[in-house]
């Protein structure tokens, strides 16, 4: 390309007849200015090929209004749905997102999360559990993570606790004959765990009949088919006649298991009650609208946001960062469907 | 935070008693060194709180290493498998993405290549529709868009129109008296158009009865399920005893039509041929498998990439970026499963 003249502020104003105080309201607070003149000025920049240049001023004041995020993997409609409204914390908080998919590789992870550093990244938001909470304190930056260990760092999570009493309360209410959860093996020191303790203590302190089965789920679809298929057998072989409220430890599985059953008896029989975890757009797709222990994705993310931006502007005015980390706490939201409701 | 003396290679090597020609290929070629080597060394430089300040460089080289991604939404599965893979491919190339969800909003995209464009990145990927590709040339970035209008700038897309064939194929391959496509009224510009010119050329080369249909679907499910509920009425009034093949234009949308059939038959009924588009996780979770032209999610996302790359290093190298635009075309790829073949 041939060099070009730089393009000024001045160029701009002569070029939209606005003032230059416009232009740069128009860089500094876009939403002070009327829609049509954002888009006159907008259109003027691509004509004009304007470049800002931001790298000069990260040298001089390391504000580079990067974050960093990390999640697991997208599979899961609950990280995309999170990724989504983290993502879109841009049009409040103007921070970019430099994302990561961690897909449970440790030293990749770890190498990309140096890269950022090295890029003076401001903050880190973080759903993957590969690294221990003690190591991602030692970074030094600005961080929240979402629903993983974090015993070192800030945090938002769902409060699992009252969301798996809430399950079991959900199921109790239509006279379940015993109460079943079923979920992955899971490791005590991440907020998920709570679902099982939640709905654990319900159960014992009414004093209901009650079972948590603890299988390898999640790792495939057709795995999981053939597990719930191995548990449904089961159950209705110890079960018979008896009304079975099942608990899922999120709507993925609790749509197999609808599937699953719709197709061996055409519809979900009555001595079923079904409840899933997350409220993902899943439960609302499901053969039948399925009942589920909301968590709200997005007071997850922007309070996620919301915790690293406020340790980014603690730090540029010079406040040290708490030493004891800030663990935040969203409620879940009991959302009641079909699958233990009934048609309506 | 007290300052700190700045860690040198000499330090990271004394400190794992490795040589610092290892210490160099760690950063340079980390692939070359034992995956314990490469843990040992990783875990050091978080002991030793080692950063290596990579803006300096940029300011030097311009070299940030940084690729933009617009999507979107990440709500259809396409979208958040495709961005799943092209964050894998920081194993391969290395570049960082910063990703950016684009919601339909023109000022708030453009505002963000803006600001991309000056922290410098080295190139951008875009999914959505919602900047022209004549405007997206004159940012004179290597460049790759993901099945959407490209006249003006390289793309990936999947051949839908041989898509729209295969599907039309599959449901004329198994009897069917009438052949339905069902989508939303599509702009010809975009790739995705080629699905509706391939089915219907395909019938009409056949003398095959069929229909196109064009709803306001995709908007939400509640109102697909309305679109779809009455679609299905219609089609039963109309063709009565005929077997219907039923094409749509994505695997959501053939699954709530599956789940439509299933409620109200307890089956797919003999009468009904099922296919849906893209392949995506949907189709297998369906209530039975779903029928699907697949796109190669996995190439797609690959060859964009590696199309950006391409261009970044003919730039690098003082090449001049190619004038005429490169369209890489992937083939589709038909997965038939139960909603046309039946139980098997």
């Amino acid at each position: 390309m041939e060099p070009k003249k730089k393009i000024t502020f001045d160029d701009i104003a002569k070029y939209t007849n606005f003032s230059k105080t416009t232009i740069s309201r128009y860089f500094n607070d876009p939403d002070s200015l009327a829609e049509e003149s954002q888009r006159i000025i907008s259109e003027a920049l691509v004509k004009l090929n304007y470049k800002e240049n931001k790298v000069a001023r990260i040298l001089a004041n390391g504000q580079t209004e990067f974050i960093g995020i990390i999640v697991p993997e997208l599979y899961h409609r609950f990280f995309s749905e999170v990724l989504n409204r983290i993502l879109s914390t841009y049009e409040t908080y103007g921070y970019k997102f430099l994302v990561f998919v961690g897909d449970r590789n440790e030293e990749s992870e770890r190498r990309y999360i140096r890269e950022l550093m090295a890029y003076q990244i401001e903050g880190l938001i973080v759903l993957s559990h590969t690294i221990s909470s003690r190591e991602l304190a030692r970074l030094q930056i600005p961080m929240a993570t979402i629903e993983r260990e974090d015993r070192y760092v800030c945090s938002v999570n769902t409060d699992n606790y009252t969301g798996g009493r809430l399950a079991a309360e959900l199921l109790a209410g239509h006279d379940c004959d015993v109460l079943i959860h079923i979920n992955s093996p899971t490791d005590p020191h991440i907020p998920a765990y709570g679902r099982i303790t939640g709905f654990q203590d319900f159960c014992r302190e009414r004093g209901l009949e009650h079972e948590l089965l603890f299988r390898d789920v999640d790792r495939s679809h057709e795995g999981d088919q053939a597990i719930l298929r191995e548990i449904v057998d089961d159950l209705e072989e110890r079960y018979r006649g008896k009304r079975k409220g099942i608990f899922l430890s999120n709507d993925i599985l609790a749509s197999t298991l609808l599937n699953l059953l719709f197709r061996r008896y055409g519809r979900l029989p009555d001595d079923y009650k079904i409840v899933g975890f997350d409220d993902s757009p899943t439960s609302r797709e499901a053969i039948i609208p399925l009942s589920s222990v909301g968590q709200q994705v997005d007071r997850l993310a922007h309070e996620a946001v919301g915790l690293v931006v406020d340790q980014i502007k603690a730090r540029k005015e010079g406040r040290p960062l708490s030493k004891t980390p800030v663990h935040k706490v969203i409620d879940p939201v009991l959302v009641r469907r079909e699958s233990t409701e009934g048609e309506r």
